[in-house]
C-alpha cells in the first residue's frame, strides 16, 4: 500500500460523508455550489458594479459605460483593490488582536512571553530600551509600538526596513511604501468611493501598498507577537485528515484564524481534571484537532493534529463524531449553523468579528480566556453523552512533519554547514544548493480550496511536478494541509523529489515540502526570500523563487498575492482573478505590474499547465541568473 | 414671473444641453441610465454576494444560500455595511486632508489660522495648552491629535462628548462607540470578509459604530479644521444653478469636495494680476463656478456661485463655456473625460485618491498650493482663446442666502433674544419656537441626486410641503444646491411658508431653508441638534426633529444615514438602500434600529408620501412630549 494519499481516497471518502449528510437532511457546500451554478458572469469578469445605489450598473455590448460613467477597468479595478482591502483588513485585525493579547500579557496571567529571545530582538529593532527592564515591560511597549503601525499618522511601516535595501527604494520610488496599515485600507475605500478613482494603474498601485501594509505589517506582526506569545515553531510530527477524529475520545474541533483562544483550549485539554473529568463520562480522554489556519497555528507550536483544509469544515460535523466547533474568525462557512443543528455538535461563537447565527456565543475575554476554554472543554466533555449512535469517521490519515518556521529552517540549514568552515546560522546552504542546480528553485505554495476546480488536487498535482523537478516548497495555509493529508509532509516523500531534492531532504533531515505555518505567516516566507537574496545579493525578483495560490478563494489571498508579487515575486494562480471584463486590468496584473515591481500574476486554471509554467518561469530566471 | 423655478423649468434647461450632447457626439447620464436598465434584480436586492472568488453567489427561489451557506440576510447586510466603510472613509479622508493641511500652515504660507476663536476652543476642548503659545504651534498640536483620531490604538473618540450625556451612555451601553476612525472601517472589512460575520445584527450595528466614527469624528474633523483654516461661515448671498456661468468670463468649475485646493483657486482668481490677464485675452473677467460640495463649501464662505448640483457636472460642460473644470475627490463622473474632450474644456484631477483617465493631473501640495492654484486659472485664461462657437448657457439662476453655520444660526437667534432679560448664544429661542409649536419641527434635508428618481424633484416638492406645514429645513449638499436652484433660500421664500415659520423668518430675517454647507457639514447639524436637545433638556429621539435624504446615491450618504439614526434622528429616505432581498434586514434598518438607538429608516420612492409621512412623524413626536 502506498504511503501516499491520492486524491480519488480523499474523494472516495468525502463521498461517504456526503451520503451521511442526506442521510441526515444536511446540505453541504457541494449541493451549494451546484444550486450556485451556473454563476453570473458580470461578477465573474468584475464588471458589475455595485458602489453606488444610482446602480447596479454593469458593462455589456449596448453599455460600454455605468451611469457615472465608469468604464469597465474603472468597475473591475475597484472592485479587484476593494477585494485587496477586505483581505489585508483581515490579516491586519488578526495581527492587531494579537497585539492587544501580547499588550495585556504577564507572568500570572493566562497568557506569558514564551519567547523572550525573539521580544528581544524585536524590541531592539524597533529601539525599545531593553537593559535592566521587567520582560513584560518590554513586552507591552513592543505591543504598543505594534499597535501604532496601524494608525500613526507620520511615517511608514516599520517592518519594511526588513526587506532588501534594492524593494525598500522600489517602492519609496513607486510611492508604495505603506503608511499605516488602517489607513492603507481606509484609502482603498476611499479611492474606490463613486467619483473618485476611475484610473486602473492607479488602483493597481494603491492594491499594492494596502497588500504590503499587510505582508509587511498587520500579517508579519501577527507572525512574531504570536511567537513571542506561543512559542517560534520548531519541528514536530503530527497527523492529518478527518482520519485523526477519534471516535472513543470527547473531540474538540479548533477552527479559524487567530491562535490566541485556540492555544487556550489546548492548554485546558492537557489538564488533568478535563481529561479526568473527560474519562468520568466514558471517553478515553479529550482529542483536539484543528481546521484552516487554527489547525496551522496550533500544529506548528504544539504538534496538535490538523482534521482538514477549507473544504472539509463541513465533513468534520458530518462524521457524527464531534462534540464540539469552537470558532474565532475568517473563512467559517456559516453553513456550520444549520448543520451543527442536524448533529449534537455544539457551534460555539467567540469573536464579535465573526458572529455567526445557530451559534452559542462565548466572547473571548484574554484576561479570562483559560477559564473560558476550560468552560468550553467542559461543555463538549458534558456532550458526549448525546453523540448519536451514527458515527462514521473516515479512516484516512496522514504523518507529517510541520512546525518549519524560519529560525527551524536556518537550524535545519546549520546541520548541513561546515562550522569549522563557514558561519551557520544563515541561508548560505540553500543559496549554494540554488546556485549550483543541485535545488532548481523554490516555491511558495499557499492558499485555500475553491470549487471552482477538484479540492487539493491542484495543490497536491503542483507539488508533485516540482518535487519531481527538484524544486523545494514551502507551504502555508490549506495547501500545506492539502499536502499533509496528501503525505507530502512526511520526510518519506523525498521518494518523489528528483535526485538533488532528495539528496537535500536527507543532509538536512526534512520533507521535500516544508510546513511553514498559517496564512498569516506567509510573512515568514518573505523573510526567509529576503534572506535569501541578502545572502545570495541578487534581487528578489532575480531569484528562481516564485509563489502559487493553485486553489484560492478568499480576499486575504488577493491581498497576499499583491504583497508576495510587489515583493518581487512572481504568483502563479490556478483560479482566475476577477478582471477578465476589463482587458487593462488584465494586462496589468500580469504585465503591468512587472515593469513595475518585477513580478506580475501568471493564471492557468489547468494545475499541469500551471506547473509546467512554474518550472519554466524557474528555468527562465535561472538562465537570467547565467546559472 | 414666479421668483420660483419649477422643476419643469429645470427640466426644460436640462432639455437644451441634452440636445447640445447630441450635436457633440457626447454621452450623458441620461444615455448611460438608459442603456443600464433595467438594472440587475440581485444587486438591487442585495442579495448577490462577490466577497469571495467561490462566487459570486446570489440567493433565488433554488438557492437559498450562497456557497459557504451565507443567507440573503448575511449578504444583504455585509454588502450594507461594506456602504457605510466606503462612505465613512471617503468623509474621514476629508478630515483626515484637512488635518494635515492644519498641521502645515504657517504664518507666512498659503494656509493661515482664519478662525482663531476656534482654534483656541477646540485646543481648550482637547486639553492643548494655548496660554503664551505661537497660534501656530496650537494648531499643529490640535492637527496631530485630530490625526491620532483615525488610529490611536485605545480609548474612543474625542468628539463624542459633545453629544448628550444620554447618547453618549446609550452608545457605551450598545457597544458603538466608536474607537479609530480607520479602525471602524478596517473592522467592517474584517467582519464582512468571508467566513466571518453572518448575523445581520451584528453587521448593523457596527455599520452604525462606523457610521458614528464619521459623523462625530472624520466629517465633524472636517468641519472643525476647514472653520479654522478658511474661516467659520456667515450669512452671504450667491447664485446657483447653470445660469451663473458667464459668456464674457474665464469660467472656471470647481467640483469635488475636500476645500483645500478650490480655496486656493478662489484666492488666485482674486489677484489683479491674473484678472488683468484673463482681461488681456479678451474675457471681462475670470468667473468662478462650483459643482457638489465644493461648491457648498466655497459658497459657505466666499459667496462662490453655485454652478448646480451633482447631475449636472455634465451640463456645465456642455455650455461649452467652461475653460477648465479642476477637481478633488468623489462624485466626480469618469465621464467628464471623454466630455470635456468634446469641448475645449480642460479637465484637472489634483488628487491621488481620485485619478481619473482623460484628465491631465497636477498632484496638490499644500505647501505650493496657491502657485499650483495660479497655474491651472491661468491655463483657464489661456484656454479662454479655444473656446468653440456654440456657446449655450441655460440663462436660469437663482438668488441664495448661504453660511448658516451653527455659530451663524446663533447669532440670528440672539436678535430675536431679549438681551435684557434673556442669555444670549444660545437654541433658546429655537426650542421655544418648536416647543410652542410656531414652528412644528425642524428637518435636515441633505443627499444627493439619483437617476432613479426625477432630478431634484423630490428635493424640491418635500421641502415646498414641509415649509408649509411650518417646518424649518436645513440643508447640505446636493439638497440645498436643490433648494437654491428653486429659489428656496432667498428670504423671500417664506412666501411659501405656513405663517409660523413665516414670521420665525421675518423675526431672525432667515430664509426658511438654511443653508449649513458640504455634507461633512452634516456634523453641524448634529451639533445643532445636540444643542437644541441640551437646551431643550430633551432626548434627541424624542425631539420633533428629523432627517431626509430624498434623493441619496453614494456609500457616503449611507455612513451619515447611519451616523444620524445612532444620533436618535429618524431619517426618511427616498431612494431604496439595497437589502429589500433581506426580511431581516429591511426589519432591522427600520425597526430593529428604532429598539436600540430610538431611530430608524422611513422608506418612501414618492417624495409626496414621504413628505407626508415626515409631517406625521414629527406631529407623534410632538404629541409624545405632550406639546
Amino acid at each position: 500500500m502506498s504511503i501516499f494519499t491520492s486524491i480519488e481516497t480523499m474523494e472516495n471518502n468525502n463521498q461517504i460523508l456526503r451520503e451521511l449528510a442526506i442521510k441526515a437532511g444536511a446540505e453541504t457546500w457541494e449541493d451549494r455550489k451546484k444550486n450556485q451554478t451556473p454563476q453570473c458572469k458580470f461578477g465573474e469578469d468584475g464588471i458589475c458594479c455595485r458602489i453606488c445605489s444610482m446602480g447596479p450598473c454593469r458593462i455589456t455590448p449596448k453599455a460600454s459605460r455605468g451611469i457615472c460613467g465608469a468604464d469597465a477597468h474603472a468597475i473591475a479595478g475597484r472592485n479587484y483593490v476593494r477585494f485587496i482591502a477586505g483581505g489585508a483588513a483581515a490579516h491586519s485585525d488578526h495581527g492587531r488582536e494579537i497585539a492587544h493579547v501580547l499588550h495585556v500579557s504577564s507572568k500570572d496571567g493566562n497568557y506569558v512571553v514564551k519567547d523572550e529571545e525573539k521580544l528581544l530582538k524585536l524590541a531592539n529593532e524597533w529601539g525599545v530600551k531593553t537593559e535592566g527592564r521587567d520582560i513584560y515591560e518590554i513586552a507591552h511597549e513592543v505591543a504598543e509600538i505594534g499597535l501604532m503601525e496601524y494608525g500613526k499618522p507620520f511615517g511608514e511601516l516599520r517592518f519594511l526596513s526588513r526587506a532588501t535595501e534594492e524593494r525598500q527604494k522600489l517602492w519609496e520610488k513607486l510611492e508604495i511604501a505603506p503608511r499605516a496599515i488602517d489607513r492603507e485600507i481606509a484609502t482603498i475605500m476611499h479611492m474606490t468611493h463613486m467619483g473618485c478613482t476611475s484610473d486602473a494603474e492607479a488602483l493597481v498601485m494603491q492594491g499594492m501598498r494596502t497588500g504590503l501594509s499587510d505582508g509587511w505589517g498587520g500579517s508579519m506582526m501577527g507572525t512574531e507577537f504570536s511567537d513571542i506569545l506561543f512559542g517560534t515553531p520548531t519541528p514536530k510530527v503530527t497527523e492529518a485528515d478527518l482520519g485523526v477524529i477519534d471516535k472513543n475520545m470527547v473531540n474538540i474541533i479548533i477552527h479559524g484564524h487567530d491562535p490566541a483562544m485556540s492555544e487556550m483550549i489546548v492548554a485546558a485539554s492537557n489538564q488533568a481534571d478535563l481529561i479526568d473529568y473527560a474519562k468520568s463520562k466514558g471517553a478515553h480522554g479529550i482529542n483536539i484537532a484543528g481546521l484552516c489556519c487554527t489547525a496551522n497555528e496550533i500544529t506548528m507550536r504544539h504538534g496538535v493534529k490538523m482534521a482538514g483544509n477549507f473544504l472539509q469544515q463541513e465533513g468534520a460535523i458530518l462524521t457524527g463524531a464531534v462534540e464540539l466547533i469552537v470558532v474565532d474568525v475568517q473563512c467559517i462557512f456559516p453553513a456550520l449553523g444549520p448543520l451543527t443543528k442536524c448533529f449534537h455538535t455544539k457551534f460555539i461563537t467567540t469573536s464579535e468579528k465573526a458572529r455567526i447565527p445557530d451559534s452559542e456565543f462565548i466572547r473571548f475575554d484574554p484576561i479570562r480566556a483559560l477559564d473560558q476554554a476550560r468552560e468550553i472543554v467542559k461543555m463538549a466533555i458534558d456532550n458526549f453523552a448525546n453523540r448519536g449512535s451514527n458515527v462514521c469517521i473516515p479512516s484516512n490519515k496522514q504523518k507529517a512533519v510541520v512546525g518549519y518556521s524560519c529560525e527551524a529552517i536556518i537550524k535545519r540549514l546549520d546541520t548541513v554547514t561546515n562550522s569549522h568552515v563557514d558561519v551557520t546560522g544563515t541561508y548560505r546552504p540553500l543559496v549554494e544548493c540554488l546556485e549550483s542546480g543541485v535545488l532548481r528553485g523554490a516555491v511558495g505554495i499557499v492558499g485555500c480550496n475553491n470549487p471552482k476546480v477538484r479540492q487539493d488536487l491542484s495543490h497536491i498535482g503542483i507539488m508533485k511536478e516540482l518535487l519531481k523537478n527538484d524544486i523545494i516548497i514551502v507551504a502555508t495555509g490549506c495547501s500545506a494541509q492539502a499536502a499533509a493529508k496528501a503525505g507530502l509532509l512526511q520526510k518519506e516523500a523525498k521518494e518523489l523529489c528528483g535526485e538533488g531534492l532528495r539528496r537535500v531532504c536527507e543532509l538536512a533531515d526534512i520533507p521535500p515540502v516544508l510546513h511553514m505555518g498559517s496564512c498569516v505567516d506567509i510573512s515568514r516566507i518573505l523573510l526567509l526570500v529576503t534572506g535569501i537574496a541578502k545572502e545570495w545579493n541578487v534581487d528578489v525578483a532575480k531569484l528562481p523563487i516564485v509563489g502559487c495560490a493553485p486553489e484560492w478563494m478568499s480576499e486575504k489571498a488577493v491581498s497576499i498575492a499583491n504583497y508576495v508579487i510587489a515583493s518581487g515575486i512572481d504568483t502563479y494562480l490556478g483560479i482566475e482573478p476577477q478582471v477578465k471584463g476589463s482587458s487593462q486590468m488584465m494586462e496589468l496584473i500580469t504585465e503591468g505590474t512587472r515593469k513595475m515591481v518585477g513580478a506580475g500574476f501568471i493564471i492557468n486554471m489547468d494545475p499541469s499547465k500551471l506547473a509546467a509554467s512554474i518550472i519554466e518561469g524557474i528555468e527562465a530566471k535561472r538562465t537570467a541568473l547565467g546559472i
